[in-house]
């Protein structure tokens, strides 16, 4: 178990115990995930495997969806994306996730991003496979699930095209896709996530 | 210089001079390809590196396209996968692309395909996209090119969403994505790849 309890708090508010229980923490929590999947591994366990009350879980990290970003160290964080999704109504989600994507990877927080997505690439897909799925995709799935059930597949196929034009774009480097401006891109490929999202494609 | 005359033939046909000579122009290529370029890295100058006469080169690699095709030393015939494409008209094309190149993905070839295409990921993709539109997509690209002009960027869109497929099914295995029929996954697809190559996407 990690000692939070050493030496008075710091002027930075910061203790080297404090530091070391969240690090422990999110080692736990990085473990549980990638063994039984983020739907099934609770807080408890995770605070388990950590050696630490499930109420410093939650006070350090908040939601379990909050705690899986935080074990992914990502370098982007991704409210910067999903903020500008939830702010339209569905029929505008095509363009608009083009546009929120494209513009947060091009910008200078996106370097990072693409070493980031290098990374998962050439390894274990394990938590990025989780946190596309139940932190940035979750709220759309809801919103595009009709007919009930066709959400899940919905958001996974938009994921595709993104992915696509990321690794094209950011990763491959294929021209003219590499330095399309946006608005060309997002009026190009806005309908094709539509169409995923929200079109009639048999489910 | 590779000396290739040493030593009388093998029964197998092969001769270690002879091997070494293949070597030596597909590092000769493979240098010049990343350096300058498909375009400009004639024969000529990737004979002149690896210490041969160009015909020799025509005579173990025949074009330049098959040339990049060995030099990338790829885990499975692409023709494989050009050939189909090659035998439909322009208007069966997206959910032929889907089916050719899911399906030889999902084959157990594909297993090899996947590590060659992580690593290409992971690293200098120079050479892969090289490949990818002097080899895999030039056809298409004169066959869609209408306006005028439009062939390359339609291609790569194409492109784009098959790599996003490629990348959801095979590498970060997002359900249901990894496990969908491939006939569904033509029928979604499809018209996708189909509206970039032959559509009104403004171009």
């Amino acid at each position: 178990m990690t000692d939070t309890g050493n030496g008075g708090p710091g002027r930075s508010g910061r203790r080297p115990g404090q530091s070391g229980t969240r690090e422990a923490i999110l080692d736990a929590a990085r473990a549980r995930f990638a063994e039984v999947g983020f739907d099934k591994a609770s807080i408890r366990s995770i605070a388990g495997v950590a050696g630490v009350d499930p109420a410093l879980v939650h006070h350090y990290f908040g939601t379990k969806a909050e705690l899986l970003t935080a074990a992914l160290d990502l370098p982007i964080d991704p409210t910067l994306i999903t903020d500008q999704i939830a702010a339209v109504p569905v029929d505008a989600l095509g363009e608009t996730i083009v546009r929120a994507v494209v513009g947060v990877w091009d910008s200078p927080l996106g370097l990072q991003a693409v070493a980031f997505f290098r990374t998962v690439l050439g390894g274990d897909a394990t938590l990025a496979r989780q946190f596309l799925l139940e932190v940035v995709l979750k709220d759309v799935r809801s919103r595009v699930d009709s007919p009930p059930g066709s959400g899940a597949t919905r958001v996974v196929l938009a994921a595709s095209q993104m992915i696509g034009v990321l690794v094209g774009r950011k990763i491959v480097g294929i021209e003219p896709l590499a330095s399309m401006p946006v608005d060309q891109l997002a009026r190009i490929v806005g309908p094709t996530l539509q169409r995923y999202l929200t079109g009639d494609i048999g489910l």
